[in-house]
């Protein structure tokens, strides 16, 4: 089988994890990576023998001088590639589009930039298929990605009238939290509605949601509550069961311990996963309640991993090699052991 | 006049408070306050000629050890007042209560207590005037104190249908953050509901208000985010004038550079207040937003702070001394210095 | 009595304690303050009924915008005065100070400006008289300030041979800690020695002090370490006695429940104390150790505070109004309720 | 091969990282581990296939109902084994000691445990030899584990006289950051000098070190700063190559990028540690000073990692497997992929 040739642009959180998942896939192939840094964070891309490309020539002189190997530019990496996946920070993806344009190869935005960059915008089990051959699709951020997971789920089920959340959003990433933090107090997000509910609708317009969104001085993932408005009578069991349609969606539970967002994050090392991540958004199974026609229920969302499968997803999308959702989800969920119950598969390497 | 004549068990974070503010009431006299600690958090009422009072012989002899000037007992306290409030922590106010009512002496417990130590729940806008002559009442909790200052504003107004209220919670107070702290993630309350919308429901049974809620990593303050249903087609302005009916609700503004708890806390500080403290319920202007048939607003509880008018005014209403719930209110509002609009009114010494 | 005329340039963290300070003094007289910002931070001194002047007309235009009540600009506000304290951010204290020698005023810088600027680096304790009648001088930083304080109280007395210091710095300041932190982490100064050690040298080049330094992730104050290698063998005693020669160095002690600079700060706030400031160095007296020819203690520096006291005496230094230290210090110590033993003296309003 | 035949009670912080290191050895044979949890992190072991034995018949009643896989109790696991870890809470282990002399197997105790349990105190590289068959040996905690290693290098190269250190503690370990944390603030040890100094004369009697220790509001590891008397002139290369004499220290640079601790981590998850361990001592290359007769330099001690060869080591001297300390760390060191450059080796699987 030929396998698809892609470049990562952007060696950062998001980037080297994208640029991991692509090389446990069996029909990918990652040709390089492409990044301005030139120290320790792209040295770790030299370790692991992955083609180590510059973001232009002064990068390339600034990576020379600090003993990177580098093999060349990024645009002699494009020439290489069917796609590349754009992990450059906030508003750079914007920029480099009509770069990736005229090099004439597909490409993938984050979330961080604007649905108008790529005129499509991507969650694997919402909208795979419309994203078939097209040139470029944008995977949506952390936040709207989960939001769409969980909803869809519940509208599929028929029981989504509207949702309204208020999301905790973690403030900085590990890795750079000693540049930009907050320090004992929260920051809200100035505009109500904040604007991941909005961002859904680039997905998938049917959906009623307004969120509020408040900076948290903490490192390790979101958290979610929401107060879901349900069509018709149903039961914590039926709505349970909707979100386990999800593949990406798990369950964890208070009963077992698993009480705050440190210790999901030291099970996730425990079963060790790549940087303890998680790529499902995990819905507190024994919190979740159903009154009236209300559902109340927090998830965790962990803003570092839960975007990796989507572009691994999105590659497949784009590039027409696997027309079914289902079949592509199934397939990257293998490679990166995502499955909906923590506890009953051995992760463990 | 005759004043009311108070003392205060419990001289920790909201017992120190309380005596402050009486102190400073034309109308009360404070007897003395009791403790059981030894060392400097008690040393400052002897500094502030305040008669310290030890909660049984064991502690005395710590004091006397400590060198803290000791007046007495508890009980010999006791004898001199007419009212004890009672602030000790959660769940001493209920063991209290009994040594009170033998004592003869009216009281009242704070939020940490069950609705049932005395039968009564307070919230001075809410319900000062079933609270005339009773022999004790329960200042509620900070959050449900904030809730339903706030929501019996919207009910008067005619507009509150219902409320859903995500609160985050300061994790512990600063003073002894040294023992009892989180850190780098974020604790949900295990019930949802969670116990505070319930407990509005002791104060105005009327109240239809679920509570999720969480602990966050910061000292500063709580942060409410809400959305509430409304029952008729309404403004923003009409909204915000319905807040305004209530003295101990202020508004903020991030246009003004007040973009999060920890600045909120600086101006307080700033304008002179002691502790930096803000009994007003503090909410965001021009976040808050009107859509539809609902109304999406957050807001800020200094914990600390908040229940102090409260209490204050269920001394009152206890004694019976002021029929008329905006009476006691103007009262107590004018010595502390609350009011609605922060810039306007010159607190500074 | 004719009093000094003052004017304070920027009204930050620094700024609006020393303003505060200023109109505490019975021989000075603060004139106005300015600033860019529009914002509630500079509300506050139209409140306080400060006059208030823009730097500049742009900042003129954005307060008459946002309904400050302006007096005029910076240039006008220096007419009118002898002497101009800058408070601006690191490193306009130096581009301001042309300014101030054109306009013909004299003028005191922050420590976050290079000696050079002033040619001169002010302690009261140590070098009041070496300022006395000179145009400019510069107030060295919190850190700098405490350890020239605290050492000069050892070398008076004869014991300090040499001085090694660990200072853990607060992050960032408790007003902007929503914009600039570091979370769950230490961030080490890439030099060793830090500047603070040689820096006392300007100050009193005989010092022989290293110091090491590195921020944490809090906001109340720096926590130093000091080893410290004596001259002659002396005793715990002597060296309390030794540090009791200055009226600015505060002794606290475990046993008295204040084992966390939390803790002092609620002391602080306690007291009364605007902002819950501490003016003094407080050191820990119990968990002070004399073995063999090395002491080693831990002390307390509130960086928010610590200068204040040093900018009024330089006023005095520079106006040559008081030729001696010791009064002038004495005057500084009354209105501000400094002095070294918190528990003895009723700051209380 | 005969392999070693070992226990772990105590499956947390420690123990499940030193169960999964013996896993590893090619030498040695996990029998199972013990604990009294009956929630997620033993549910792990489970999944791990890792033997559980519940501490105790009131732990495998909870374990069973559980619905963990529970092969028996402590008892019955302490008759299959050579040799016990046990890794259970400070002070716990005393208590234990007694336990595991009855049923006749060696141990060793972590270094919560105070030197008498076991009358021998461990560290790889400076003791090993004199550990050589004995019943039971203590492995010291992480802090004094690192002063031993770093200060038995510059022993050896002739170099130390004393040294004086200032320890900045993480205050609580991840995965219980929920529970037992400091919030904004620093928290001293009340003695000075603190216990690590002392401790480390329990492995050298020789060595001549004090302490001070302060807990700091991070969870991710330890950082040292020292000041460090030498004994004759040097140089730095000297130092660095004295440093270079352990394979258990390693150098991390500044102009690598490396300025703060959550970078480190950062890096040892990219390298794909098992949860980020960090094994070695990391010294800031680039920071170290040699000024005089004085050394200075900071390190980062992973307080979760550190003393998981020092245990693997440790069994092979008790059983006297292995007489020289030099051939099992280097078995230690090859499987935990431990080495004094990180850059150089590909750690990642």
């Amino acid at each position: 089988m030929k396998k698809i040739k892609i470049a990562v642009n952007g060696y950062g959180v998001i980037g080297k994890r994208v640029a991991d998942a692509i090389m446990l896939q069996p029909d990918m192939e990652l040709m390089g990576v492409s990044d301005i840094a030139s120290d320790w964070r792209i040295r770790i891309a030299n370790l692991k023998e992955i083609p180590v490309y510059a973001h232009g020539c002064e990068a390339n002189d600034r990576m020379v001088e600090a003993g990177i190997d580098v093999a060349g530019t990024l645009d002699e990496l494009l020439k290489q590639v069917d796609l590349v996946v754009d992990c450059a920070p906030r508003t750079f993806g914007a920029q480099n589009s009509e770069h990736y344009r005229r090099a004439g190869v597909k490409f993938i935005v984050q979330g961080g930039e604007k649905h108008v960059v790529t005129g499509h915008s991507f969650v694997a089990e919402a909208n795979y298929e419309s994203a078939l051959g097209r040139d470029a699709t944008r995977v949506v951020s952390c936040n709207t990605s989960s939001i769409v997971r969980t909803l869809t789920a519940l509208k599929r089920a028929g029981l989504l009238k509207n949702a309204r959340g208020t999301l905790l959003r973690r403030a900085t990433d590990p890795w750079e939290s000693h540049l930009d933090g907050i320090m004992n107090t929260l920051v809200p997000e100035k505009e109500i509605p904040s604007h991941q509910g909005p961002d859904a609708k680039c997905v998938d317009p049917e959906l009623d949601v307004i969120t509020t969104a408040v900076k948290v001085p903490e490192t390790i993932s979101h958290l979610h509550y929401w107060t879901v408005r349900i069509n018709r009578p149903t039961s914590k069991e039926e709505v349970l069961n909707a979100f386990r349609t999800s593949t990406r969606i798990s369950f964890i539970r208070y009963s077992d311990g698993l009480s705050a967002n440190n210790a999901v994050k030291e099970l996730m090392l425990d079963l060790g996963r790549p940087h303890g991540d998680m790529y499902e958004v995990a819905i507190w199974e024994d919190m979740l309640k159903v009154e009236g026609d209300e559902l109340y229920y927090g998830c965790l969302v962990d803003n570092q991993a839960i975007v990796i499968p989507e572009n691994v997803d999105a590659i497949r999308a784009l590039m027409g090699v696997e027309p079914r959702a289902e079949n592509s989800i199934k397939t990257t969920n293998k490679v990166l052991f995502i499955h909906p119950e923590f506890f009953l598969k051995p992760y463990l390497v």
